[in-house]
């Protein structure tokens, strides 16, 4: 059940069961664990491992009237890791390094950076935009038309809205900056701007716009203090902006935010010279 | 693997490895993707798609003693849309044009209405009743013993309990009336009554009976305003009771709320004539 | 695509397209439904279920590198009855008479006891202690490092949480002591210690250690009353403590607690003067 149209490089390893659709490329050191449905147009880029029984192009909505499959393709970066059951639509296109869970939902119109992770069930609504080094855990919904920016967190059970007066078909999406977070079973409203740095703590519903490092926490979440003021209650130190005391899987694990960033930029300008 | 027993339309699609039991009922135009495990005693109506690894007809508790399969039919609607590795359980049915999303879990004795809508990740725990033209968005939770009427709609992480002092046998169900609107992430209370046209805010913790067109917000939820005075605040006119302002899906979406419902009652009208 | 290396008593009935991997046993009156994949070093004990495509024995990250599957064993104990597509990895050890719905996925390093039921799309994130006779209903997330004793019900929606400055690598996690019932959505923060007989309500934030038969509610959550305050509505008795109002499924089912509690206890006495 491999399509001829199907472009596979030898080093690729695909396990039984699997189905290939029309015009599938699979680069070389893939490995495609049992029951996979790749359905057409699908590019796994090098080295990445696709968990048993994920779909990947899954089918959109045109589909359903004529079934048959339209044009949507989808990428998926190098080096990813897709555990078991995922399903990605056509028409999204997902980075390098993506690290997914078992489960998880990913729509179409979905465009998500680099070094992203998504945890086991977590649902990506599609239409939407998550940056580079964002980690979503468990069970996270994002609402479509949200907008991530790099180097966000958000943990289990959050929703980011986007409908101001349900139903209706005017969405509005969320917008989240960098260094953000957004903890455990927190709900934010439609069109909310969440800053960079700031912290929202678990539980909150988020109704206002959340400003540069602020703690917000309750329902409705209300300003608690300045994200500077929070301690390790074990050391008695700082943890916030937490890109000056966590590096774990960051671009800067191998020395430290202020080094790398430094770098990054001696680097930037010795190129403008150029 | 199809069962010799089974009644299958010439026009049916049945795709690879799709496991068909007895005395299954498959009308014309349904299509099967790969994979389903159709148990036994299930009837799909015309025209219905039934999404890859889909099991329906699903074993209830007597299965296990001693795994024989009981008589529990499962009736699927004409004109469903049924997307991936949902799980429907027998003594089960559902109406024409259902829709649902990935990896819906429906249990035994629950009666879906028409034009049904359920999310992706949406666990309806059975013994239940949803009327025509509901809408739950992905990751509701509906417990047992409850009761919705026509044209509700539920958002993502809304849990309808039912347990008044858990654990307990004695489960009282939340009773929600047409046209009322559940957002996301809130939870309702065992036995709460929620009347026709009201509002329930995001993260709401509903403990007490919410009346005809009230909003209600907060944990617990406290009555906010009458739901007429909330406005769009891009055009800022009235949105609500929204059977005025929104029809995409709904059975007057060619006209307006106010012309179908006028044309029905006139046709009523004709037919006690008659 | 049965290893040679994998013990299987005669007595057991495995379905089609079932994968089971180098030395695993499979114990007498044990049932294998349809496409599941057992994977290594698996040991399902006598007259267990084991729901359609659920993965036994999965990965841990350790495979990813060189696609290599180290020892990790799985035990699943007598008469279990796991549904349909579960994820259990391996390094984990669960009792007997367990429970699963659907979807379930439970991590590395989980060490769970006897009659625990788990509910569908439950997450259970590993390297963390469940007790006999816990109850966790549907879509109940629980984070590493936690610790729930015996007897303990855990309701929809809830997560028991780890990380007190997220993100970070300083997980504490939330003990439970036994008798305790946590209602549905509520979220345990941090290193919480919650105490016997105690009732979290549902919504509830819980930031503060709650004391043995508190009640608490809200967000934050704040102590309401003690437990045996609360009265079923309808009968006007009291409830709590539990153990002496409800048995199903419960070791005293065939009496009550107290004739229960008082048997072992004479049967220990008696056991001492051997």
């Amino acid at each position: 059940m491999i399509s001829k149209t199907a472009i596979i490089d030898k080093s690729a390893i695909i396990k039984d069961d699997v189905i290939i659709g029309e015009n599938v490329i699979i680069e070389d050191n893939v490995y495609i664990d049992y029951g996979c449905i790749i359905r057409d147009n699908v590019h796994i880029k090098s080295g990445s491992f696709i968990g048993a029984r994920s779909i990947l192009g899954e089918y959109l909505m045109d589909f359903y009237k004529d079934k048959v499959n339209k044009v949507h393709p989808l990428v998926i970066g190098k080096n990813s890791l897709i555990r078991t059951e995922n399903i990605i639509y056509g028409d999204s296109e997902i980075g390098d390094n993506f690290q997914s869970g078992h489960k998880v939902t990913i729509r179409e119109n979905a465009k998500i950076g680099n070094s992203v992770k998504i945890g086991t069930l977590s649902d990506i609504q599609g239409y939407c935009e998550i940056g580079n080094y964002v980690s979503l855990h468990s069970n996270v919904h994002i609402g479509q038309k949200s907008k991530i920016n790099d180097y966000v967190w958000i943990f289990p059970y959050v929703v980011l809205t986007n409908d101001p007066t349900p139903p209706s078909d005017n969405l509005i999406g969320v917008t989240i900056e960098s260094f953000a977070i957004i903890a455990t079973g927190s709900v934010v409203l439609p069109g909310i701007h969440i800053y960079q740095d700031s912290l929202i703590a678990a539980g909150s519903i988020v109704t206002k716009d959340v400003l540069e490092k602020n703690v917000v926490a309750g329902n409705p979440a209300k300003v608690i203090c300045n994200i500077e003021k929070i301690k390790n209650k074990q050391t008695g130190e700082s943890v916030y902006p937490w890109r000056f005391t966590f590096k774990r899987g960051m671009p800067w694990e191998e020395s430290d935010y202020e080094t790398w960033i430094n770098s990054l930029e001696i680097r930037k300008a010795g190129e403008n010279n150029d």
